[in-house]
Formats: structure tokens, sequence, C-alpha cells
């Protein structure tokens, strides 16, 4: 499948010609870009045309990718460029019940993955806990970072400002409000580092993600300081706050919402239903315990990562922030009546409002839980670290049981398929 | 929104009775579970049937999760208790020029992402690397691991068996061999932690990702030893392969495709494309690699996770291993033409056979880059490295600029929307 | 040199005659036991009555041990069993400009290392930075944290008790008082991870380091709890604060001092004295940089560790600390003028009263810089931020120049040498 | 204690009008430098010479640094500018019972240390350990990193090198011969970063620690390497080898020796002489990995760098290298007989050659082991490492059993003294 347009041959030819070297510069045609549309090309004409010119710049046809069941006027806000949707299978894994604070009752949780097993591996262990009384859930923290950079002459300057910057905090929080109703600045911690002082302001963000809120609010503060401050000039980021990003950050300090989850597995549930023995579960855990200290890993889990990113690509969630979302801690305790299973997720970046929440799919499918729109996003955390703990148990117990293989092979997709017709 | 089914009821109540004490035990009636149907129920009735069920169970409506372009049969290996799709908005970021060893011309990347402003991002940055000339790319390693634990008594028998085991490799090889086609040993090495053994195995899977496959390889490996070494027991797992996982063994190590892009891109490029100066770059790099250090953080970079989720869900990759494809380390240097900009990536683990590539929308958009089927891995890998490479310079510039926000503000949805109607 | 004694010769004969395995148990005798001696054994006479024991049971010879300067009765509460000292050869370097808040002036550094060239390189920085206009320095936290983890049957009787801890600060600040004048504990926070909840309480800790006085006051803490919390156990210690480790959290939270001092450093200092450019040192910079992100390192820094071991030594530090200590991170930055050079310890664990900070010879070595006993903790902390800067700008313009190797070839012991006679 | 001397004066003058502004230039008088004596000043006269200079400059008495039982010009090639020693208490911990490759029998531990209760700790430990059999040890690896840059124009020119490099391994090993007798060049892996190749050399450096011995060696590579690789520029260092730092690649590659011991111990043991259960000592590993985990530490262990730093002090070591040798691994395991104990050092930098190991102190305390001289670094390695075993069971206990204040209080000095008289 080659391109198939005279400025990629030509721009080929020249690169054989240096020997991998890039041509000093080289000169795009506007054919070469994509097309700019009459109000950036949202209505479903300009889709297809757009789709068009994709099929015929790249030799590919896009029929599957132009069936889409809404209107793509739909998607501004959401996308640039758009030319239709990937579809990405949809299924269901549960019941879990859930005891929290926000969730309470038996959840059917969606996920959409191309991974063969993995919803039946989530839904054993939903299941088990279930049967075994149900799941805990704690929601500890809820609050989202951003930290921009000041930047000064020389050190003592710079400890002025840290001085300075929490002694304002009122002003800021007044300069926040004024970019957003939804978002509302807590609290503010500096970090010098040599002559740059990183702030990093906590904000809550309600229901939403939050991350471009909070950016806008965070550089009406900046401006605030730069006109009260003399000299400082500032960068809105400076990745302290580590979103889409695993840090040691975001394990002490989190991100978004902090959520735990907890159940006591009794010895007949673990036996009937996951086929392994508390202590065979405990030598998992501390073996693979010791596989990621001996990795250097941040944190310790054993897929949380699969289940996040399903669900997040299932609700419209922003998907990167699996990254950030897969750091948490997993804990497996021997008890009397069995095995007390807990996770603990720092940072959970989830939302019900803003987002790709409100596409026609995404919120089907925040609806089959209860959780579209104002007032669920603690409710969602909750349900989703309960669904998080299932899929733990099943892998710890799949491991332990010798039957990870046999299930992939059962239901997975454990070879390279020749392309389908 | 709320569970409408009476089992749900009953637990609500006993939860309440409890002080959100779990039950001791909750008896499951058959009608919770979600429904057991023939075959699987992967066909079109089938997969109606189910999502019916669940409408019934949740109050929810899926019309447009029910909306799928192909016969859902294609979704057997994919995913189990499948009720339809999620449709993720699919737009176009390019071109991009590339010069590797596998990927060579002009390419559009379809990215699959529901974050406004994204692909607009990655665009500027990719147009800008192609007026520079191109962006120079090299896979620098292709190769996966899984590392099982051998337990032991002592420290002692477990120093003979991390003696042994190397020895060995040649029959460990043929045993692996036996399961698969496409993956191959292709070497071993011991971690010994006290009495246990992790072994980690390096394996080449060719054009698939391939930890399905490798777990069976590796499990008959697994076999193969117990069967000619006395007590040696084993698991299949450790976690010290950290995949789905940040750790510093994904970084030292890598996880798939070790794969780097570099372009120089030239000041007046710089000033016309992105509106910043190479110093001003480099100082957003200074500035930020400095709050990764005070962040703890794994690698540098400042999206990749972005990126790579677009194109991970476009393309019908494992998007869980996005966690280890965005531990890499960004490169923005100071040169008397410009800037010289590079991404690294040790842990892309992307494929173009298997796993979700061949379903009909995932294909396609392989298709877009002549990268779906055999043979075509490695080129993916370069043309995802020269994208993530744009993402870079781009957002670098909208931090040096301050035009962060103002392109959130045009392009995005800055706001938590109601609910649409 | 063996050792001779029968015990240990019966010992190595049932090792052989195991293959390496372990005896089931070893009888030892009393005199394979050091000897118990009258109120520990700390005079002149006792402490060579023990020294001579040793001798007799190893066949070595320690003389040189055994010549110290003072009386050993000085040494109750420093060590156990001592048999005399290690005599660790002590130089200076300096001089270093300090402008600091709590340190000014001109300071020579005691630093005890047996590295060669190493106070030579933290020399020639120094006066380096001296000849610059000296280093500016800034002391921006000082807490000492100490973490119990609290025990609960479930996720909601730990969240109660999260919910329940921070009401209680003013009791706890109570109870830690009842245990010292010293310590004060300032504030606390919780991280509930499944049912275990780990308290990190902050202390001012004085002129001490702290640590035993903290423990001391944390478990007057924890009965506290437990006489007021149903059911809440614990255990002292959880890790978390990371004393003696290196850690993300380390990074983020601190441990002791907080402190950063920085200098601008002319472009002709950088050439007459360095023997570098700026911008040969932002290179250096760079490229190390991202080794130690290749690495997965925490913090970034060329050699803390050196200067820090070399001067916890001389002053009678807790050096096990220097682990902490070491994490953080040097900055080197263009400026018109030359480099502006800057080292962040966020974990600068040092005291000048308590621990081995009153023995003569690190008495005197305090005194160098007018740093002993109470009031000069904080002053301390500034000197030896700026040595550690000093050493971090000559490592680095001897990388750049290329004179690392001919520095040790001059000044150190760069080839194993014979025992001497 | 101020410093007297007029330039501090005039100093401190100028840094109060300026508003801790460092003035623009200082010029430092040649009195203010330390002064350079004849041959570098290592006889006892110009030591003594240095010794008074420091005196008159700060106003400190050296008395007791000036009493060193040895003739200062054994400092030469240690230290530069000597004054004299610092004394650090010195006592001895044990037995322990041995079970390795290289170290067999019954031995005693010299550690030099200023905290009290360290050395009853390890004592009670390592006892315990030799009650319970004694301890089996495993020396896994031993070889130390250096590891240089190499800068090209752009990624396809550094891929090209990092092709090369493995193909002139032999031509490297000669060049590397040239320098040393003792070290020896085993290997090399390239690290690309965009367009800067990191190559990761091995060495063999037989019983020194060899730092600077194949920096010197490497140094001879990279220069054989600007010969024969046009446009090679290379720095000697990239911070990779993680030389005193904690980092993933320290955990994952190793440096120096990685050693492992350990050991069962049966319930009797655990409970006459640590007063704990296994069950108990369990909790307080699970416990304390979970601090670790939310810490974000690199490894796991209760307290390496205690017993490391004070046996480095007392035998020479570089006790910089606490900061690599201290990331490590204990593992706590229940057994039907015990608890299964063991420790993992993957970093553990060790000599008996070279550095400090000849000074006499320290020299005496190698001897006190059996470990002084050629031949003598691997069963040193292994005492080392069984010693630690006994300071993390002791630890593990004073934590499970709550005895860790009571023991602090009666041996330490659990409050900051005031200065003696």
């Amino acid at each position: 499948m080659k391109s198939k347009n005279s400025a990629s041959a030509r721009t080929k030819r020249s690169a054989a010609d240096n020997g991998r070297r890039p041509a000093p510069s080289v000169e795009l045609t506007p054919s070469d870009l994509l097309p700019r549309l009459k109000d950036q090309g949202y209505d479903r004409e300009r889709v297809a045309q757009r789709r068009a010119w994709v099929e015929a710049k790249t030799g590919a046809k896009l029929a599957h990718i132009g069936s889409h069941s809404y209107d793509p006027e739909m998607l501004r806000g959401n996308i640039e460029n758009p030319v239709g949707v990937a579809q990405v299978p949809l299924g269901v894994a549960g019941p879990v019940l859930v005891h929290g604070r926000h969730a309470q009752g038996l959840f059917y949780v969606p996920m959409a993955t191309t991974e063969g097993a993995l919803i039946r591996s989530y839904e054993r262990g939903m299941v088990a806990l279930t049967r075994a009384g149900g799941v805990e859930t704690a929601l500890l923290a809820d609050e989202n970072h951003i930290a921009p950079s000041f930047f000064f002459d020389a050190v003592a300057a710079a400890e002025r400002f840290t001085a300075w910057a929490p002694q304002h905090l009122a002003e800021m929080k007044a300069a926040a409000a004024s970019t957003t109703r939804h978002g509302k600045l807590t609290g503010l911690q500096c970090y010098q580092i040599g002559r740059q002082v990183i702030v990093n302001f906590g904000f809550e963000t309600g229901d939403a993600q939050g991350m471009n809120m909070i950016a806008k609010s965070a550089e009406a503060v900046c401006r605030w300081v730069q006109e009260h401050y003399k000299n400082a000039s500032y960068l809105l980021f400076s990745g302290l706050c580590s979103e889409k990003r695993a840090s040691g950050f975001v394990i002490t300090r989190g991100k978004g919402k902090r959520v735990t989850a907890g159940a006591l597995v009794p010895h007949e549930i673990l036996k009937l239903y996951l086929h392994v023995s508390a202590e065979q579960l405990l030598r998992v855990w501390q073996s693979t315990v010791i596989g990621h200290l001996q990795a250097g890993a941040i944190g310790y889990n054993a897929h949380y990562a699969n289940g996040l990113a399903a669900i997040f690509i299932a609700t419209g969630q922003d998907v990167a922030n699996v990254t950030n979302a897969a750091c948490g801690i997993t804990s497996f305790e021997l008890h009397p009546d069995g095995l007390y299973v807990s996770v603990t997720l720092p940072a959970l970046t989830v939302a019900t409002v803003g987002g790709g929440t409100a596409l026609p799919t995404q919120r089907e499918a925040l609806e089959m839980m209860g959780c579209f729109g104002t007032g669920k996003a603690k409710k969602f955390a909750e349900i989703v670290a309960a669904a998080v703990l299932g899929g733990e148990i099943s892998m710890g117990a799949a491991i332990a049981s010798g039957e990870f293989v046999a299930a992939h092979e059962l239901y997975g997709r454990n070879r390279p398929s020749e392309p389908r017709p």
C-alpha cells in the first residue's frame, strides 16, 4: 500500500540521493496538506469530502471508518480533521456489587477492547467479588494539578517569590475564578529548584477531568502574578503535575481521584470460582512484587492498564490518562477467613461531563452505570476501582493456577492471523 | 440512571443495614449474570439479544453502541460479551515526511481521540518537520520479553539453577518453537533474588505485538524446564518484563521496538510555523526536564501518551500498552542552523498483524499508511516515532509561545458541557 | 588471614559435609559471642580487652584501630562493642563564599575521604564560585518525617480513620510533646492504601537530625491513637518517609532540610579557572541528563554523594543518610554573562547537635565552619549546598575539558596498589 | 564560631550592601587560599603547618583531628590538603556464619558508625542467623560499568555508529588493555537516544572497585574510536552507569558485585532471639513493601544503607558508593519450618585492594575478616551480604515487636545532647 502522489515520490528520490539525509528543505504543495474546509468541515458532506481526499491520497478505502451513526457535527470540539470513527468492540463485564459512599449496588461495566480474554477475566473477578459480599470503596481525594514554572535572575530572587506566592493565594483564587465556574483553585505549593520556582496549583474540577479548564485558569493566575510581581516570567507547564505520565509525584500527590477498593474473599469463593487458595495468591503477590522491584516499576499491580484502557475508551475518557491512572498499588493479605484484597489508584482522572463523555456511544456506556453527567464522577470512580479489583484477583488466580495461557487460547486470538478477506 | 432489578435493590438494602459493611455473602441469581449464549454469542442476533438484556438490566438505551458496520462474528477472539462498538472520533494528521530504513515518504496518520486540539497540534508539528526536510528514523531493537519466576528451597539451590539455565538455551529454543512459527526465543537472562530466579526471555515476534504468543511459548519452556530440572516450580509471570507499566526496566531493556526519530528544524521554520526561537524551545526543554526530575518521572517527554493513545485506538493496537510505550526521551539541542529535535521510544509495542489490527476500521487506518499485514510493523514503528516527534515540537512551541490555552480555546471543548440532547 | 578458633573450623567442616547446605542448627558457645563486659564496656581497659578478644579470635592486629586520642567512654550512645576508631583521612576544601540567610562569608569545608582527587575537585569548584562573586543559598523547608502504618479490618474502617486522624492533630501534638522538648509535631497526612493507613507525620527537629527523637515521639502518638481509637493496630514504620533510601517521596516531600544554592559564573571565570565555555558545560549537562533519564535515575546530579559522604563522615552526620541526601537536581543554564549554575537538595538531613556531632574530631570539623551546636544546622545546610555546587561545576568542567582522567592520574591512586608494608 | 580574617569580613559587608546579591566579583588574596606546600605537603610537618593555617583562619582547634597513628605520607593518593583524620568509632558485630562459595565460616564484622544501637541491631540479627544454621550466599555477577556518550550530526549517523561499535569490540578490548593489567573490558551495549549514543562498557575489575581504573581504560577506548571513526566526538561520562546514584539501571544491570544471601530461620529462633513470629515478620514485610511502593522507592529494604555505610567506612571503601549499593531487595517468605529471609544487592561496589583499603585502620578492619588484598573481594562481598541480612531481620523484628524505640532508648543517644565539655 504505497502513497501514490508525486510529492511523495519526489521526496523519496531526494532522500535516496542523500543517503537517508533529509533534503535541506521540502516544499509542500497545497495539495499535500489536508484540505482546509469551510467552518473547519464538521458537516457530513465535508467530512466525506475529506475522507475521499485521504482515500485518494493514500489509496486506502475508508468505508467502515466512514460508517458512524450520528451527525459528525457532534465531533466539533473533540477532534480536528475528522474522517469518521474507529469502531472499537464494546462488551460488558459484571456484575460487581459496590458498597461505596457514591456508588452502591450491582453494576455492569462497559469495556471497549480488542484484546481477547480481557473481559472474561474481569468478569470472572467481578462476579467472584460480588459472591464474596461485594466491594467496599472509598474516595480519598479529588484534586487535579497544574504546575507552571516561574523564572528569576538568581536563587535569592526566586526564594523571595517562593515566600510571596503562598501569601497571595486569595487573589490567585479570584483570578482563577474569573475564567470558570466549574474549576476552583484550592491551594498551591512551591517547589524552588535553583532560580526556577514550580508552583503546583491544586484545583477542584467537579465532574470534569478538567485539564484544559485548569490550564486556562492557571494562565489567568500566571498573568495576575506577572502584573503584581516584578520580573516574574513564566511557562504554563513544568511537567511536575505528571499529566499523562508515570512518576513518583503521581503516587505521592495523586491526580484527579484517589480511590481505593477492597474486599474479603472467603476461602470457598477462592476455591470454587477462582480455583486457587489464599496461600497461592499470596505467593503470586509476593513473587510479582519482587518482580516489580527488580524492574524498578512505579507502583505495583497486575494489569490496571488493561481495565482502565477498556473503560476509558468505552466511556469517553482521555485515554492517554491511562498512563497516570494505571500507577497504583494492589495488596493481597492473608486473613483467617480467606484473602483480603485491595486496589488503590492515586491518580484516577475520570470524568462524567466534558471531554468525550457526551458523544453518543460514550454517553450510552456511562448511562449503563448510571454515571452520565453532573454529580456522577465520584460514583464512576468508585465503580472503576471495584472493576479494577476484579481484574487483579482474576489475573492473580490465572497465574497461580496456571490457567493464563489456557484462557487466552480459549478466548483470545493467540496467533497473528493472516489478513482477513 | 438507577439499576432497576430486584437483586440490585435487595443488595442496596442490605448494604444500608450494615453501615457500608459488605453482606457476608451474596447470592446471585442466574438473572443477575450476563446471559450465556450459544457458541458464545457473536452472531448479530445474539449480540442484539445481549444488548437488549443489558438495556433491560440497566435502563440505558444502547442504540449507537449497537450501530456497527460489520458482522459482529468478526469480534470473536477480540472481545467477550459483545454488545456493539464504541465509536471513537477518527481524524487525520500529517503529512509527515519520513526518511527511515523501513518507512520512506509522506505519511498521513490516523488518530482516534476525543481530545480537541490534539490532532491540530500533531499536524502542526508534522508539517513543520516535513518543511524542515523530514524526519530521520532508526529502529534500534525489536524484542519482546516475558519473565517467569522459578522457585527453590534456598539461595544455593537457586544459584545452581541460575548457572544451569543459560547452558540449556538451545533446548529451550526448541521447546518454544514447538508452539508457534511466529515467535522465536532469542535469549534469556537470569535475575536471582534470594531463592527466586526470574528468567527474562527475549523473543522476536515478527509483526505481532506477541504477548499472548510468547506467553504460550514461555509456558512450553517452563514445562520443559520442570521436566528436566528437579524441583523447579514456577509462575509464568513475575512482572519484571513490565508489560503495560512504566519502569526502569522498560527504559533500560525495552519492550517491542526501540525506535528513535530526529530532525534538524531550521530557524526560519521555527519562526514561521511554530512561532518560536530555538532558544525558547531549549528553555522549555530544560525547565520541563527539571519538572520531570522534581516529579520523579520515568523518562522525559511532553506528551507521547496523547499521540500514542490516538494512534493505538485507530489502528487496533493493545491500548493498555500505551503505559509502557509512552516511556521515552525527547531531546532538543541547539544547532547553528536551528534546533535538533529527537524522540526515543524504547518500548514501542506495535503490531500490524494480530490483536485488533484486522478489524475493519483498524485495518483501514493501517492501510492509510501502507502498514497493514505482514512485514509492516517496523515501517509502522518508524512512522509512529516521526508522528510523535511532531507532537513534541508542537507542544513545546505552544508552551514557549503561550499559545497553549488559546489553541485549546479555539479547537477544544474547554468547559464541561451540559449533556447534549 | 583465617579465623583460628575451633567453632569456626567445626562449622566449616559441617558446611563442607553438607554441600553448602546450612547445618540444621548451630550451637554457638559463649566463647563465640563477643564478650559482654561490665557496664557495656566503654572504659579504656574494657575496650582494650574487647579488642584483644577480637585479635585473638580473628588473628588480625588492631594497633591502629586502637589508637584514639580521647577517652572511649565518650563513645557511649554512639556505638556498641567498640574496639577503637577508624581513622579516615581528613582534608580541607575551600574557600567558598556563601551569601545565605544563615551562612554568610568565606568557609573552609572539612572532608573525610579516601578517594584521591575528590577534595581537589571540590576545592577548584568552590574557589571558582568564590571568584565569581560567591554562592547564593536558600533554605526552603526544614521538616523530618516518620510514617507509621495503621491497620483495619476493611477499606471502610480505614476510611473512617483517615477522616478521623487529621481532626485530632492537636491531641497528637500534645502526645508528641510529652516525649521531647526538641522535636515538634507540625502536621500529618494520611495515605490510605486498601485497609492500611500510612500516616506521615512532619516534625521540626531543631538542630538535630532527629530520627530517633521523632521515632520516640511518633510512638507516643501511636499509643495515644490506640487508646482513643478502637481497633487501631499499628507498626511504627512503613518505609514511606524514605529514611536512608532514594525515592520519589524524597524528591517530592523532602526530608530534613530542602536547600538550594546558585551562582552566576562569568565567562572569564569559566575559561580561566575551569577551562571550559558555558556552551561546553551546557552540553555536558544536557547529555548527562539524558544519561540519567536513560538510567531511570532518581533526580539528576554529577556527584552529590561524593561531597556529602566526605562532609558527613568529617562532621559526625549519620552517613547512611547520604542515600536520601544525594537525591537532588543540578541545573546549568546559559546566561548572557556566563552560566547560571545551581543545586537543589530536597532531603539534606544534617545536624549540628546529637548523633556524632559532639565526638572530638567531628566537633572540631564543625567548628571549622562555625557550625557546632545549637542554632547552627541551617547555616551548616547552606554551606553544604554551596560546597556541593562547587563539586558539580568542577566535575562538569572536568568532563567537558577531558581532564577527568588526567586529574585522577595526578592526584589519585589510579590502580590497585599492592598491600603496603 | 566566626571566621576572623579580613577577607571574610570584607565580603560580608559587601553582601550586606547588596541585599544578599553576590558582589560582581571577589578578589581572593593568596592568603585566602589553602597553602600550596612543597610536594603537595604530605609529610608530618607540612600537614601540621596546613592544620595550623586552618586553625588560624577559622578559629577552630584541631587537636584531635591532628592525632593520627601513622605517617601522613601514606595519605598521598587518598586525599588532598590533608590536616589529619576523622576518628570514627569502630565496633564489631557478629559472629555470622557464612556458607558461600568464597566465604565460609564464622565472621566478625567491623562497623564504623556514630549511630547508637546500630551495631547491637546487626549483631542480634547475625547471631540469630548463625544459630539458625548460617547464611547461604551467592555471588551472581561481577562487572563494573562506565558509559561514555558519542555525538553525531543526526539520527542516521548515530545509527551507523550504533551498528559499527559492537563489531569492533576486539579492537576496543585491546585499547582498554593498554592502560591496565587489572581491569578488563568484557563487553559493550549501545543505547542510542536521538543522535547521541551512550555506550555502556562492562569491565572486570578484579578486587578493586575500579572506577578510576576503568575511566582511564574507557578513555583509551574512546580515543581509539575517535581515531577510527570519523566525526565521533565524545564525553567520557553520560551518567547512565549510575555510579553513586540510585536508578532503575542499577537494579536491572547492576554495578560491581551482584550478591544474594538467604537463610531459613526456624520458628523457635524467631521466638527466642528475635521475639517475633514468622507471621509478624511477614506482616512487617508486606506493609513496608507497600510503604515503599507508595513512596516510589528504588528497590525495597529496611536499612541496607546503615550496615553498608558502617562497613564501608571501617574498611576503606568509597563511602559515596553506598548510594548505589543500598539499592536492593529484601524478601521474607513463610515456610513450614519458619521464615525464609534473603537480601539481594545488585550493585555492591566493594574492594579489597586500592582506594582506602590499605590505610592502616582500614586494612586492620579487612584483616579482621581475612579480606585484605588480592583475591578477597568476592569473599568480602559475601560476608557483607550476610551481615546486611542480619540487619534486615533484626530491624524487621524490632518493628514487629515494638522494641525499636526501646532499643534506641537503651543504646542510643536519643536526644540532642548539649555540647560536651
